[in-house]
């Protein structure tokens, strides 16, 4: 049963919205829709608009703020979060430490599995946008700092970075970490990821840089055929304290 | 501070060994441990062989699993759990119901993130080896049945299929799905990834079957270049209901 | 020494024309060039136009006929060419029969290494097309033939196919062939893959199919990275009789 | 008809024989070949053992001498010669100057294309083997020069450099080439890359460095996957006087 306030996904045909349940309307171009009658009724229940187009009522998952987030840039796509998370075998426990917020979508996806996670960002307008996409996602587990990694504290199971890095990043961050805790770092360019990989090697154990190249199986009617969207998006180095 | 009966890692300079502290001794080829010093250390700290040899105490994580379990066969690489984590938006609420369990690497992984995993296995010997790995992991919230998936009921948030896949697991796996919740398959061949996108597309939404080509950037003396220790291991497939 | 007729290439800053030595003049909008200055020139020597901007005066090479000649579709791509020319190792004795001539740009690159081509294209307007780019590549020993491949006779060293492929056109590509010689086919889709690769595998030697994945190196001054202008192009399936 | 002193294989249904048409015999371990009875006997006719075991007579082609030559270590890949070749559009007309000639197998595939090629190696062991291949593929056009490549003179259409390489290697190619032609070299590591192509930048117009990874499609009764044999193996850099 969905309560007041839950945040929900309306799919409709051709259309999404991403909504609150309680009093007030959506003024949609296929008519408007009472968000009062969403409290009570359940995931996968149709809700209609006055010229009665039917949307299906979704509880989200952290793939639609992929999609529905605001962003301040480009976000980081879910390959690369994928391999952030199993490389460092993120879990239920973990405390993270993630820098480089921009609109916060790997935040998010970090929060959503983490028992807390903090986001440094230093430029003040991108921490907001992302303290507004993390509110969005009902997420009471993700502190968004308006700050300098290099000035964070404390103890962490993982420390994600996904910013402009030198060495001085690398190694405060293997005062950050836990015995037996991962830094994970996202870097697009070759430059940078020898930096990293570089600073780690004397301090770091299992130091490894990866890349993830995507590729989508696309079937039609003409054929399947692998295409390729985004070609080189950055590597992954993965280090462990 | 370690308590008694806890899974610890044990790293060495050139070995690494997965114990539980309490009563009892480990014999290695560079002396002997006495377990029971464990308990009350804290992870970071040392441990030494009566040879004086150390071992720093680490408290393992998701990732160590992947080294230390015990293998039925080949296990789906980080980068493909990675995907299905990703893709299908894995988080601390979901239920998930996970089959081909094979030696329970992907399990185990999911069960580190997802508050509830049921994973089904035909083959009961290996259905029994998954079940030791989860106890050796500590996963209470892991459940191994040796059945076929095709008997399985209930609902779930994610269904992940590793396994000889026919389009009736594929219609299976939506009745098995909450609304809004992903199917995810692995399936190495081309042909079956094909039965999987025709099913799937007719059932769900949002129909992707996806390639994670990996590579490493090795970083030597003599210079710095890709190497591919895997080609190929799977494509995954994502489909929301 | 260039002599009337040859055909040439004035590279500028910003510009490139593709010209014949002798009587005439271009017009361009930094300019006009008198065309018949060139006869008698060097390649590499510079040309100006009457408001005195600098052209190069370069001999084309084959290359140049992939940015210059006249196109009705898509043409394959070098790295594409260059699988097909370096798997048969195609050269300066060949005879090759090429079908699917599209523009002819795979039909010019071949013309400049093989002793004879022959292309089939079965659209007459196609056909034309290629005929005047082959004319103006000056290949004398590149024949443009509107015509079906399956009417084709006589006998060849390398049988080049890139058009929609059933399992008759391999078989005759056999019958087509020298003993030891080498079909090559280009085909986009992975359904058209296995008709090539089925119907050769009960015929030929040594089949295979192998898919060229380019990546651009690009250095720029924010840093060195991969880039995917192409993601996928198709599959060339190589069997020798 | 076969003319005494051709070179031919020999290809059986498990082996394959590379021999001189004329009087001699092959032993093998399926029998003995009277290599007599070549002679006067056409490509696609089969030869007997005196046991009876067929061989089919074929011409060698350049991919031959991939399989077949003495080798010095590793050599260029037929990918990658290819993207040399489409790349330089190297053709009948060209001369070629090839440095790093290792046991010449490049070599032998540019001087199946092109009228003249000079290749040049250091190493006098190596250059020997090279002379030894290149005279086993009966070509009179290749010169196998034991000379460090900056020291060669001349004018080249295309200069290939397989070698470590330094600045000055690509400053020297460009004083070997002819207005609009091809500097291409093949450099296994990244750091050689950015070398080459930071040296080109100055100097040459159109700089490229590419990367082909090729992948093979693997069919059999259990399904179709890709499957990669090679990784990596260099960048291709191509720069145009």
């Amino acid at each position: 049963m969905i309560e007041e306030g839950e945040r929900l996904l309306l799919v409709g045909e051709k259309r999404e919205y991403y909504v609150k349940a309680g009093a007030g309307e959506l003024g949609t171009d296929l008519g408007t829709l009472d968000l009062s009658t969403l409290v009570g009724a359940s995931p996968g229940d149709v809700i209609r608009t006055h010229k009665d187009v039917a949307f299906t009522i979704l509880r989200p998952r952290p793939t639609d703020f992929f999609t529905h987030a605001r962003r301040s840039g480009a976000p980081m796509l879910p390959k690369d979060i994928g391999m952030v998370i199993a490389y460092t075998g993120m879990n239920r426990r973990d405390e993270v430490l993630d820098a480089g917020t921009g609109s916060g979508i790997a935040a998010i996806y970090f929060g959503n599995i983490a028992r807390k996670v903090v986001t440094c960002e230093v430029r003040p307008e991108f921490a907001a946008l992302a303290r507004k996409n993390v509110e969005s996602a009902g997420l009471e587990n993700v502190e968004v700092r308006a700050c300098d990694v290099l000035e964070a504290g404390g103890q962490y199971d993982v420390v994600h970075l996904d910013m402009g890095l030198s060495a001085a990043h690398v190694e405060h961050a293997y005062t950050l970490l836990k015995p037996g805790g991962y830094l994970a770092s996202y870097t697009p360019f070759l430059e940078h990821t020898f930096i990293v990989l570089d600073a780690a090697q004397s301090l770091f154990r299992d130091v490894h840089a990866y890349e993830c190249m995507e590729r989508e199986l696309v079937r039609s009617g003409r054929g399947t055929r692998p295409s390729t969207r985004v070609g080189h998006s950055g590597y992954i180095t993965v280090a462990r304290k």
